[in-house]
Parts: C-alpha cells; structure tokens; sequence
C-alpha cells in the first residue's frame, strides 16, 4: 500500500493494485541509491530512483511513448523513445546535473549483458534538488546508479529516498510516490518524481480541507533558476502502441493539474509510459500482437486510469515524505492529512 | 462579468479583466448566431459563435499558436497556424458537420475585404452536439455564420447561444464561457465551448460541495461516437511569439483538467492562443517588437494566467447555461451553485 | 505505365508494380474530376482527385501517418489523421479555396453509406492553381467532388486531369503523377500533386541533361502569394502502424527534395500515407496483427521505397502534363526528355 | 575555402561567405581534438568537436531550433532546445557512446564561467563510428572535449579530425564538412559530421559523372547496427524566431536529400540550428528586436541557402577526407571528383 492509501484516502473509481505501486504491473521493478551526507553549504540530499522493466529491454524493447508538458528540462533518451517508440535500457531518476553519469551507468549495465553492443539509448530524467542539496558538487558517481539498479525490487519505498532525497513541491518536503490502477485484464502502475509547484499552487485531496493541513504551510520558497519539475512514469502490462502511450502521459499531465502541478517556465515536466506487454525483439521481422483500438472502452479506461494514478502517486510523494534538514539547515515542513 | 463571478464565485489569485471576458483584450470582439428550431427527431440546436481579432487579420496576422490535447476533433485551418505561427482570420465555433461551411463563410469574410486574396487559411474548431440537434441534417448555412461575424461585438453572451446552444458537461447543460485575467501590463481572455465529460469526472467550483449541487445530478450520458470535446480560445495584447503562445496553450489544458475533463478517447480537445499585439504584416521584410523571453516573470504570470482563466471559463458557461429541450426531448439538468 | 516509365526511365533499384501506380496496391483506387472552362480572366482549369482506400473506410478506418515539410496549406482533417493515426474517408485533392467543399462532398459520401455517423473526419488536400484558374470565382460544387469519388477506378490518369488541371512545377506544367515499387510481399503506391519550385531549382531525372531538356524552360515565374505547394499521398498493404507510416512520409519528402522541391516559405508541404492492411475496425475492443518492427530490413526497404516512388511520381506528373493555356493566356512550357 | 571549392566545384546559386565555412558567421568558433590510438581490434579514432556560439551562451541564451529526420540517436539537450527555444551552451559533436562525458565537459566548461549555475543544458550530437573505432572502450574522456572547447577558433579543419575521425558516408572515407552562404545582409554557415548512406545511394556533386568517380568505390558495408546517422548544426546572424529555425532546420534535411542520405531505419538524423542575433539575456524581461516575418523574401533565401550549404558541406566532409586505416584494418576508399 502506498502512503496515499495507508493514510485513508482513495482518489477516482478505478481500483488500486494490490500494492497500490507501479510494481503491480507484472515484472516491473524499483529501486532506490540514497545519498545524504554532510551538512551545511556542502550538505548532499540526492539520490538515484531506477526503474526496471521486466525481460531484457534491450534484447526485446518496450513499446515506449512520451509527452511533455513544459520542456526546460535535461532528459537523456527522450527523442529516441518518441520517435522510434522504443525504450532499450531501465530509466533512472536523478538530479539535474547528475543525468550524464546515470546514462554512463546505464551504459555500462546494458555492455555487462550485451558486450557487442554498439548503439545503446539509455533514459535518464531529472528535477532539480539544489534548494536542499550541493547539486554543483556533482556527488553521484556510476556505481550509485549501478546500486540503484542492482536494489530493484518489487516493494517501492516512497518518499526522501532516492531521487526523492530532495525535492521539494507546493512549498513541502516531496519525494518518491507511486500508485496503481486496474483495468479490466490490465494494470497500469506509475511513479512520482514530483518538484514543482509553490504552496499556493497546491491542491490537497479531499476530503482534506485546504485550511489547517499538514504540519505547517511552507512560505513560498523564492523561486531559484531551475527549481521545478515533475517526472512521471507510467507503466502498463497492455498491449498499446507507442502512439496510444504518448497520448497515455497526457492525461497523465491532466492527473498532475489536479493536484495544482503549474509547469512554470523553468519547469521540466516530463512523462514517459512503456508497456511490458508490446515488445520489438531486435532482429525479429514480424511481431505478432493484440492491439486495442482508440475507440475501445478499455483504452479510455486506461486514459482515465493515468489521470487517476498520478493524481495520487504525487499527493502519495508528500505524505511519504518526512522532515528533512538540507543545505544550510532549509527543512520543508512535511504535508499530512487532518482524520 | 462573466456568469461564473455574477454567481459570487472567484478562482485563483490573479485579478480579473472588468468584463471577466476575452473582449477585456482591446478589441477583440465576439459575436453569436443561434439556431434554435423544431422539436423531436428533427430539432436544430446549434449554432456559430466568431471570435475577431482587432484590425484586420489578413493584412496583419497575428501570431498564434496550438496545444491539442486529443485530436479527435475536425478542427480547419490548425496546420497552417501551428507550423507558420500565424492567425489571418476570424475564429468561428460551430458543430462538428458544419466547419466547412463556416469555412466557406470565412472565405466570403476574407475575400469581400480583400478580393485579390488567393490563399486564405479560415480557422475553424467544433464540437459535436448530436445528442441535443438533428447535427446531421447539416442545417448550419454561410449566412449563419456570417451573421455570426457581423454581430460581433464587446459584450460576451454565455450559455446557450451560438456554438454553445446544443453542448452538455459533465451531464449538465453546457454552453459558452469566458474569462479574463489582467497580468502586469497584460491582459489575457478566454473564451470555453466545454462539451466533455461525464457526471464523475466533474470537479465543481469550491466552496461548491460536491454533492448536493445543482438542480439534479445527469444520469451519466450513454457515451456515444463523437460524443465529447473541448475547444478554448485564448487571446492577449501580450506580445508573445507562436512558440510561447503554443506553450500558453498547454497551461489552458492544465485549467480544463481541473474541472475535470478527461480528454476521453473521441474527444477533440484543441486550444489556441493569439496575440494581438505581436502582428507580422503581409508583405513587411522586418518587423521591431518587444519580446518576453521564457524566463521573465511575466510570462510565469500569463501562463498562471491561462490556467485560471480556463477553468473559470469552463465553469461559467455551466452557470449561465439554461433550461433547453433538444432531440427527442432531452433536457440535460443545468449546474447551479448553493450558496 | 506511368508516363515516367513509358518515357524509358527508371530510378532507383527496386522494383516498380505492373502500373507503376499508386493503384498497384491491391484495393486501391483514383478517380478524377476536371473542370476546363472558359478564357482569359474567368477561365477555370481546376478539379478534383479522388483517392479511395480498399472496402469501408469509415466502418474499418485505415492506420494512417502525416509528415509536414512546411506547412502553409489549407489540408482539411490531417490532425485527427495524425494524432488518432486513423483515416476514415477517401481523400480528396483540390485548389486551395475548394477544399471545405469538398470535405462537404466526403460528409454527403459517408452518411449515404453510414446514415447514423454523427462524427466523420474527411481529408482534403490541395494546391494553389491561382495563376491558370480563377480560383477566387470557387467554381467547385459538391457534384464535382462526388463525381471524381464515382470515377475511381484502378487506371491512373496523369497529367492535367482533377486536380492537376492547374498545377505548375518548376516552371512547367504539372499535373497528376504516380509510381509504385514493390519490396517483399508488399506494395506502395504514391500518387503526387506537384505544384512547387522555381525553374532553377529543378533537379530534372537523370539522363535527360539539365540544359536543353523540355520544349523550353519557363521564365521565372513572379512568385505570388500562395504559390507553390507538394502534395504527396502513399498507400500501402504493409501493416505499418501511424508512426511508422508518418516515418515514411519523412523519406517522401527525401524524394521530393531529389527533384528540387525547394519547400518554399508560402509552400504547403504535406505527406500522407495509410496501410490497407493495418484496420481498425470501428467498436473492436481487439485488433490482432502481425507487425514490422522498425530494426526490420523490410520497413528499411519500405523507407527506401517511399523516397524512389514519389521522387518517380513527381517526375511523372510533369512528363504526362500537356499543353494548356490558362488564365489571361498564361501557358507554362511542358518538360520532356531527349532521347 | 572548403574542400568543397578548393575542388573547384560550386553548387547552387547563393554565394558562399569568404571561408566557406560556419566560422563566417561572425563570432562562431570551431575547435576538434581527435583520438586516433592503436590497431586492430582495440584501434581508436574518435573524436570531439566543438560548435561555439559567440558571446557567453549561458548568460544571453541564443535562439534555436531542431529538426529530427529520423530520431535513432543519442542526442542530449534537445528537448530542451525544441520546446523553450535556446541554446545555452557550445555544441559537441563524438560518437554514439562519448555524449555523456562530453555533457559532464559542458557542465564543467558552464560552471566554471558561473559557478552559481544549477541547471544547464548541455548540447551534444552524435555518430556512431563503431566501424572505425572500438568505440565499446569508450576511450573518451571530460579532458578531451574540453580541449576541444578551448582550440576553438575560426579556421574549420575538415575530413578526419575531431569528431569526424572516423566516420563513413555512402561507403566512402568521411569526416567533417562546412560551407556557407550570404544572403542579403545575413550570413548563414553549416557544419555537418555525415555518417549515412550506402554507396548505391549517392549521389555525386555535378559535374562529377555518377560512374568512374572517386579513387574506387566501397563494397556495400554490411549494415551493422546503429551504423549511419548525420548530424547537421546550422548558425546565423540573422534574427530568426525559434520557430523559424526549426523550419530552416528542415530545409537542411532538402539539401541532405540531394546527397542522397537516405534517413535508414537506425540512422539518428538530427539537425540544428542557433541565431547569433536573437539573444536572450538571462533574467532580463524584455527584449527588443527586429524579425524577419515568414512571408519575406529573405526568410525564403535563408532557407534555400539551408539547403545548398547543407549539400556542400557534406560533399566537402568527403572530399576533405584522407585514408585512414580503423579497427581491424578496415580502411574506406575517399571521393574524389575528376576534372
């Protein structure tokens, strides 16, 4: 169960997985590299989130599809992943300037399992944490992403972990947070990066009043070059082409505008859906699949299916969250509902 | 004032045009022509809403831009303005079978002011009210929507007129909408024709409780073909350029998500935003402006801006529509607040 | 034979169908619609094109892609085409200010075969034939268009038929042109309306040399406004998916460019194609198919094909064109080869 | 003089800058450092090549635009790029695997100008030369390409140097190539790195006959995987609009087309391009400036001088390139032209 649901709440009609998480979908894993060390002007509060897709992604590629809702953001692999529809390597989240040595990482793990191996698209996405963490002293090496990777799972631990470490959204302290749905035969699971948004922005979830919530409301934070952001991944054991998984993230984004996610102009608001069920084996001529119309019900219930999962993945991402001191002793309050 | 603050209702932080519509942008104009004839099988309830830029639009385009959330939507003239950047017309709202006559009708408008016009891009959006007008009796002619445009004006009609008078909303009667929202120096106005989703998928207007709203609650609607969409259009004397004004466009989906449209599978959910103030002249090799770059504050604002003023737009057309008898009867329940 | 071949050349290394026709692919057909009349400011030389996709369109809508190169044109329906990936009527090419009459001309064709459709998306396209015809007079109906629809058959007519009547390429008249290449066990068609370029940038087939060639070279043409534009149809029974088939209208354009089309700043630029394999039948929950994956040796060949075909198609359409005086006397030279 | 001229050979009808070269926009630098180690299997050569823009690109962001062909390829940055429409640090050019270490040189080159930097957005393209060079060692490293950040100047080395080291085109030897082109009062210069194409499907510059050209021509390479892409970057003193530079972008994709690059299915083609003109300043709120509006005649010659430099420079990439023997000996014959 995700922090949304252990604290009560339930959000939408559509019903939850079982782990309430994107590892419901079948194979799917996650795991975390925290780094939290020092304190003061040198404090580092980041880490690295990976997201495995089951199988081998780059012998068998998921069908993969990406929108993206303001673009001042610094992705590694997106174009690839949107034009060929492809996803080849598990995604890594990190912090801004930490991309590159993730992609390094992924890198490396895809040469271990294919030494030939000549053209490799590894997924990296980011939000800026240097509000809580020495983003500038560039503290994560390839072996963090590599522990990252290696720790994957199917429990998703939610909150300052991970990429989660320090981030920071609508004024409070944010995080890892994921959620699920299920559809008819299918699961679609999605993970929260999110950053973004100042407290006024905010919208809680019922029935929690807007007044009198949490532990405190942050004062707005003064908006630093770069601050913002929100990554969402979403994944899916239906069988949808790349096309259907881009228009899948958006209403992903529509999920994201419920909790008052505003895509500033220093925003990078990235979403990336794969489906483990429509996979493109390398070298294979013809690939033999079910696909789901546009017109199915089914496709419309996964479309409302994101919206909802991602809607409670990001409010799920603060009440996971727990105070934090950063850089310089800033310490976000930490958002809980009123029962 | 728009139906939405007549009914004591205010949305977000940022202050209001003094008409709360998209005529507060200095002159624009909108003008509606209603059909409204028959009953049972064969009731028309439809009609032609224009929007005017101010001057004259096919000797100075204004600089526009495009965000499709779902593009199940028959929208004419949207390429020309997404890839060149540029608005040469009025824009008329109508249903889905009668684009091209409203088409036609932008043709006539343009060629009786400029009668050595060869190449003329109309600009035409709709959604589909099949449900309350016989739409496929194609009863919409080139006079309607000339009239249309010729009754165009700085009062804004909402509810059930022009475009407006066959839509429904979240089971509720639905119609026309506007909004405006005064950013420093800036002004920036919305006009809604809100025609999607279903009763669960509303998010009404706080302090308005979810339950207990309204004069009766739809039935949800049986969710037939082409049934649902959503068309905004923006404007602003702001002189932003066609990849701002696109950009402007999405934090408008950002708005409608909050009131809970869902961008279903048929739905054709199209934004587009214009500038009044950034005109690029037929037949000028240069043109001296002032520009906005992304990261001013400014911007930050309009973006806020378009958000808020969509979703207040979008609620307002549900307040001001009324009581109406379509097809075979149908009358959907209207939306009131309790105040 | 397409006028290309009959003239004794070929292009490229694979292999053209028995027609050397966009009709080589099973199912598909094309009909015309000319409109020829009168002289000097009034004369009309205009028409229409039909190109009908195998067995019901709208009841099984064809996977279909759009690639844009510049997007100054007046195409009717191409964003639902290229954002659901569905075409679901003919397609019909046409002057500039003829396209809504035409897009009428589909509504009347599906709902006599679909009287309950209450949503169609028909697909126009066109070109500006302003300097032979009186385009302003709209001297289109709804019959005519209906007409060309009835007329489609399996044999191509190119040349100064439908919609070529009035088109001018490169300084000589234009026309109708079509190819086909067969890679594997598939097949694909282009059909190409050309009506771009000034005689300098013409790129003219080898052998024929550049000087000397044709009956004599045009003088440049003034460049006046709304001048120019390429219109490129491909069809296809490989079961591509809307990506992959708006990846072939990419390396269409390879082709055009080949020729010289130069993409000029008031050139509308468009590229469609659609599988008659790949069918959404409209109410399937499920679509079961085989497809090609994009590492693939036959989609590379596909690719390849794409480029050749309308590169061949363009030549074509200018070798089949014959002499015609058109408005106020105005008759470009036509292009022919030395032998 | 390019390669391109210094053989004598001219191409289209825009003249060329002084250089022939992108370094004729006025400040625009261009700097390599090749890595050409060891033989056999373990052989290197590879490189890095850096595009820098005039002035301090992270303090007065320059305007830009993309263009993507075909999207398999590794590009880092561009998203960024395409959506808010700046280009904010140099350009690198390397090899499939080394974008990530040369991204970390950017961080390191933007960081040390402003150490308060949080978020930057490096921008490197790349080509895959596993052919040449056993680029699995991923011998490049951060010093490397910060070497060729620093031998940045205004003469452009062509053939095999920097990133060029060890790139094949059409079958023949290739490597970097550059032209440019004035028009008006605008100067618009390319660099291209051409990776693509077999040898059936060049097309030689003319006069050059198509048969008895070059020192030979290369076997058919077999197609191994991620082998072709181009990576094309286009700068200009003149003020073009983000939007506007993307268009241009596609342009360059016509004059590519002329060569005979065929955008294969694992190709990467990428193309960008950056104004040296329209700037904008970090935190500033307005900026002023003159525009070129899209119907101007320059706007047209700009882009038809897209495309021819585009050709010549890679013509020129090919008949600057000298022998070099690569992994396993394998040694690619050079294009040359007879006269």
């Amino acid at each position: 169960m995700n922090a949304f649901r252990r604290a009560g709440l339930t959000l939408g009609r559509i019903p939850a997985g079982p782990r309430g998480a994107i590892t419901d979908v079948p194979g799917v894993r996650v795991g975390h590299c925290t780094l939290c060390e020092g304190e003061g002007e040198r404090a580092i509060r980041t880490g690295i989130t990976a997201i495995v897709p089951p199988g081998d992604p780059y012998a068998a590629p998921c069908a993969a599809g990406v929108f993206v809702l303001h673009g001042h953001g610094k992705a590694v692999g997106l174009w690839q992943v949107q034009d060929v529809g492809e996803l080849e390597t598990p995604i890594l989240l990190t912090n801004t300037l930490a991309v590159y040595v993730c992609a390094e990482a992924l890198l490396t793990w895809t040469l271990t399992r294919h030494p030939k191996a000549r053209s490799i698209n590894p997924v990296v996405l980011e939000c800026n944490d240097g509000r809580l963490s020495a983003i500038e002293l560039r503290p994560v090496r390839l072996e963090h992403a590599l522990r990252a990777l290696e720790a994957a799972g199917e429990e998703v631990a939610e909150g300052c972990v991970g990429a989660g470490t320090g981030m920071i959204a609508f004024g409070y302290k944010s995080g890892i947070g994921t959620a699920s749905r299920v559809v008819g035969p299918f699961t679609l699971g999605v993970l929260a990066l999110p950053n973004m948004g100042r407290p006024e922005d905010f919208v809680p979830p019922s029935p929690a009043p807007p007044q009198g919530v949490g532990t405190g409301v942050a004062a707005p934070s003064p908006s630093s070059e770069g601050g913002g952001s929100l990554i969402v991944v979403l994944a899916t054991d239906a069988p949808l082409l790349p096309g259907q998984l881009g228009r899948l993230c958006r209403r992903a984004a529509l999920g994201a505008a419920r909790t008052g996610a505003p895509a500033d102009t220093g925003s990078g608001d990235f979403f990336l859906a794969f489906s483990t069920a429509l996979r493109f084996p390398r070298d294979a001529e013809r690939v033999s699949t079910e696909l789901i119309p546009d017109r199915s019900r089914l496709l419309g219930g996964l479309y409302r299916a994101a919206a909802e999962a991602t809607q409670e993945a990001i409010y799920s991402a603060l009440l996971a969250a727990t105070p934090l001191a950063g850089r310089e002793g800033t310490s976000p309050p930490v958002f809980r509902v009123n029962r």
